[in-house]
């Protein structure tokens, strides 16, 4: 029998207690949804996590209410042109007002001031993360920052419980709607853009399903010899699809504030040898360390399960990066790369990407396979394969 | 006879010499694009612009070449999990050697230091600009920050020289072709999320014609009773379109880096006269303030066009927002607002948006109308309004 993994809140209430912490500061996207499931519209809402009391969420006034969890204290602060100038002011003093009366010191009060990293908010266009100068003002609020508290609140992000687990499952099952329009559009004479604007709008299409307030890709589709480029970069272009050509896509996907990380790479009609043994020797790393993912196993370990297989056929040189990363609060999240040299292991409830890949400019193809992979108490289970979906 | 308008050039090489300036220092995606009319891939690139001598683009070195302007200085640095763990300490290195060379001194070095409000930069799915860390390795390197020199630095957003304005122009083409989409979309049983879907995967499409190597559009389609939130926020849900409906939408586009918002909102079949009213009101009083552009006159008189025009008609508490912003490099420029009280003057080279709109829930209704519009010499131009298009 396996214990029951840790919740959420015990996870925070522990991370708090080791680092004599009374009160948590939040307001960057993925933090507000790591510690209360909520995910903020306008990226301008904070929360305080109190160590022994409730949280309270501060929300500007224009935020949408639908979307915040039930049972959270939730308390509005002015926004708008022509009601109020300096809204971070107002928010500020109500924040210092609220640990007043927790009885809260600022040297028992964490937060993390980094505006880098951060996932989008719902409202993508256009950053509008509380600015630079409101983290100054919050600091008199808070102890001085410590790489070593910040480390450790990073590795929050590391563990999921089950609700946030089934999350990031939804997550993968919309990414492969969109994968599905992928393999349908695999056809000569479509653009690389094309095939990415019809993925994304599959994916965007979702919202109103299955409880799906939020539902956006980032689709890229690299074909042929740009290909070759997917170890640098991914983005899509105006070239057309070819008879030979592999293609690559690599989908972002975030469903209610929720990641998913996948790649994949098929061929149109009959690419030529040296191009389909690229393909097939990408799909045989990723699969042994896919298969290698297990308890205890440290990051090292399952990257020399895909690099050795790539490095067994002569092609170490052009797999250029790391075998994975933690997912599904961002779309990379903090925590160890699944890489050469990384001694730290797998534990059951880690959410990882495995994707290795070969990009060959000499042969015009470059090839990479990524899934989402949990780790579980028994080994693990590949998070971004849907039953019934067709595999590429 | 008018005079031809300052060239980018020569607006920075002003500012800098009147703030006693001999470089300075962007990484910004949007400030990248300003001052060099290059938009960077991952949003980790950097520019020095030297008041006497040419600028120098550091770039990481995955980022992809073929959209950096011809003629800029370009120097990598090193970047990707497997070479180089802290790619910053280095570029940070590489830009106090360069400002060594040219001789320049900190305190002659300005730069801005803030990540709020940043346009984001090609790959959108994730913010990586440079880290906060980074600003305070660099400001080492530079001045301490002046509130009325970054005031006066964001100034230069305001006015567009002719190659912005056509770019600025051609962002603006490409949103039409969403609008067309959008139209033909409007459909009783299509979800606010379908309709929003298929205007942004319009957009995406386009890339590959017209030099066209960047183009996302953000949509956000609010119908019926939704439409009365839509002065507090934009987004779609799964709502069915139904006949009798207003349909507003919100739409960010960004094109090679430049940026188009607008509004359209149109009725489905025959809704009641109170709501048709709104719709007529708000399209009376958007006309009227986009008449009114022309150099010299107030940002307040503007906005009053269009307010005094709501106000006959007893809803001006329904208007609950700024009349407009400017806007081309950002989703929302830097710079005063069109807003009542604004005494800050138009002149030639501004593009601003003007958007007046009623929201007003006890009739399940309501409207915006945005344009963005070019003050010229002797007037205006909607660039926005494309010929032949249909209009909304």
């Amino acid at each position: 029998m396996s214990a029951s993994p840790p919740s959420r809140e015990q996870q925070i209430r522990s991370f708090l207690h080791e680092h004599d912490l009374q009160a948590w500061i939040a307001w960057r996207p993925d933090e507000l949804l790591m510690l209360s499931a909520y995910f903020p519209f306008w990226g301008a809402s904070l929360l305080i996590y109190f160590a022994d009391a409730e949280p309270v969420l501060f929300v500007p006034q224009i935020e949408p209410r639908d979307h915040i969890p039930a049972g959270l204290r939730v308390q509005e602060y002015p926004w708008g042109d022509l009601k109020c100038s300096d809204p971070y002011s107002a928010l500020v003093a109500a924040v210092g007002d609220e640990l007043v009366k927790a009885k809260v010191e600022g040297e028992h009060v964490g937060m993390n001031p980094s505006a880098s990293r951060i996932s989008l908010p719902i409202q993508a266009a256009e950053q509008i993360p509380i600015p630079e100068g409101f983290a100054g003002q919050l600091s008199a609020l808070t102890a001085k920052p410590s790489a070593q508290r910040q480390a450790a609140f990073a590795d929050l992000y590391q563990k999921k419980t089950l609700e946030e687990i089934e999350a990031i499952r939804l997550a993968n099952r919309v990414a492969n709607v969109g994968l599905e329009v992928f393999s349908e559009n695999l056809q000569p004479g479509r653009t690389e853009a094309e095939v990415a604007a019809a993925v994304e709008s599959a994916i965007y299409r979702q919202i109103g399903s299955d409880d799906i307030f939020h539902s956006r890709g980032w689709a890229m589709v690299q074909s042929g010899p740009n290909s070759a480029d997917a170890g640098r970069f991914n983005r899509s272009t105006g070239r057309r699809l070819e008879n030979g050509d592999l293609v690559l896509i690599e989908l972002a996907t975030c469903v209610n504030g929720y990641w998913s990380d996948l790649t994949r790479t098929a061929a149109v009609g009959f690419p030529k040898a040296e191009v389909d043994q690229l393909l097939a020797v990408v799909r045989g790393a990723q699969q042994a360390a896919v298969d290698g993912v297990r308890p205890g196993v440290s990051a090292a370990e399952i990257d020399a399960l895909a690099r050795d297989k790539i490095a067994a056929h002569g092609l170490s040189s052009f797999f250029t990066h790391h075998t994975g990363h933690h997912v599904g609060f961002r779309y990379h999240d903090p925590g160890f790369l699944i890489l050469p040299g990384e001694s730290a292991k797998l534990e059951p409830g880690m959410v990882i990407t495995i994707e290795p890949g070969v990009y060959v400019p000499e042969r015009g193809a470059g090839a990479r396979i990524e899934d989402n992979v949990l780790v579980t108490e028994s080994g693990h289970e590949t998070l971004s394969r849907i039953e019934g979906s067709r595999h590429l």
